[in-house]
């Protein structure tokens, strides 16, 4: 199944510039992708990239300026479904966390992501389209319904947790396994694991 | 298998005090914890609470003033293996859910909570001990190991959303099923889904 995974070159990441440098933000998000794709051809898929504008990278790019879902809903015109759409800032993805997805029946597969987003999608209907702007789950779920399409939902913590806020980054020294993790602890980030709650510290300051 | 359910009588669910009085702490907590054995019972499950206080309940009830801890370990004691711990705070729990924590394959399995929690544990190994202070997430894959015991994680985001913090309650509202969501719409609350974010609204005001 094709699998598209976009990617924003532009401004990454505001979020993290409590925690991250304009230039960590855009070499984080460039590591979480990198580790995305990693998983994906591991699991046996052949991933496209769809980008804001040309970038250097493992797999095709496919790029396209407009918004996230106008560029997504192109592509799914222009290769046709079955179409997965897998976010690029899902750090803790796993090969047997994608089998479950690709696994999952249903005409449209979604894996919200924490705070009503759909961090990863499976298209099977070809009159489906996305819209991403806001509580895209519940969205998602509704254009679903309105084209009488079967809707699944994945169960999964690893594609819930998209990197959006520096205590996200917690939950990646917590449980991740590849690339993401080992450039945090590189640049310096570690978890203060002495009290109820767990701790972000960079150079061994609280943050 | 027996499944014990933790249940802390005095000053739940202090991190909500944002946003509800005392009163609804202790009903919110009261009726996360019927979802909870609610679904446990579905699954076909027998769980026993184990409260620091007496408390009236549709499941038999264990009272253990000791901190949690303690009480776990000497249910394990009593009980032996295997035995099961399911956080009673978790109100997007399913019975499918629940089938694929008791599915999984381990000497000790477990369900991390966001922040390194335990927030469900199955026990195959009579030497296992739990210790829930701080992130024990990572202390249970310690113990487990240091005992020679195979431990397995079930990565699933309706076991690792605990609710401690308002922001947990706007997954409840996108995803709960069952008397918690409920409660919520019926006490005022709902969600503002027209920005990038959903953000929670209580009697129309955001909170």
């Amino acid at each position: 199944m094709r699998v598209l995974v976009p990617f924003d070159v532009r401004e990454p990441k505001t979020r993290l510039s409590a925690v991250f440098t304009a230039s960590q933000r855009a070499s984080f998000a460039r590591i979480m992708l990198t580790d995305v794709l990693s998983v994906l051809q591991q699991a046996g898929h052949d991933p496209t990239v769809v980008s804001t504008a040309e970038l250097s990278c493992e797999c095709p790019v496919r790029v396209d300026q407009r918004p996230l879902s106008d560029a997504i809903n192109g592509a799914i015109e222009a290769f046709d479904v079955p179409l997965a759409v897998v976010m690029a800032d899902l750090p803790l993805l796993t090969v047997e966390t994608v089998e479950r997805l690709f696994d999952a029946s249903g005409d449209v597969v979604i894996a919200p992501g924490l705070g009503g987003g759909t961090n990863a999608l499976v298209v099977r209907i070809p009159e489906f389209r996305v819209d991403y702007h806001g509580a895209s789950f519940q969205d998602h779920c509704a254009v679903a319904s309105t084209i009488d399409a079967s809707c699944t939902t994945v169960d999964s913590f690893r594609l819930a947790l998209d990197i959006d806020r520096p205590d996200d980054l917690i939950e990646v020294l917590l449980h991740g396994e590849f690339e993401s993790v080992e450039w945090l602890i590189d640049e310096g980030f570690e978890l203060d694991t002495s009290g109820q709650q767990p701790k972000l510290l960079q150079s061994g300051e609280s943050i």
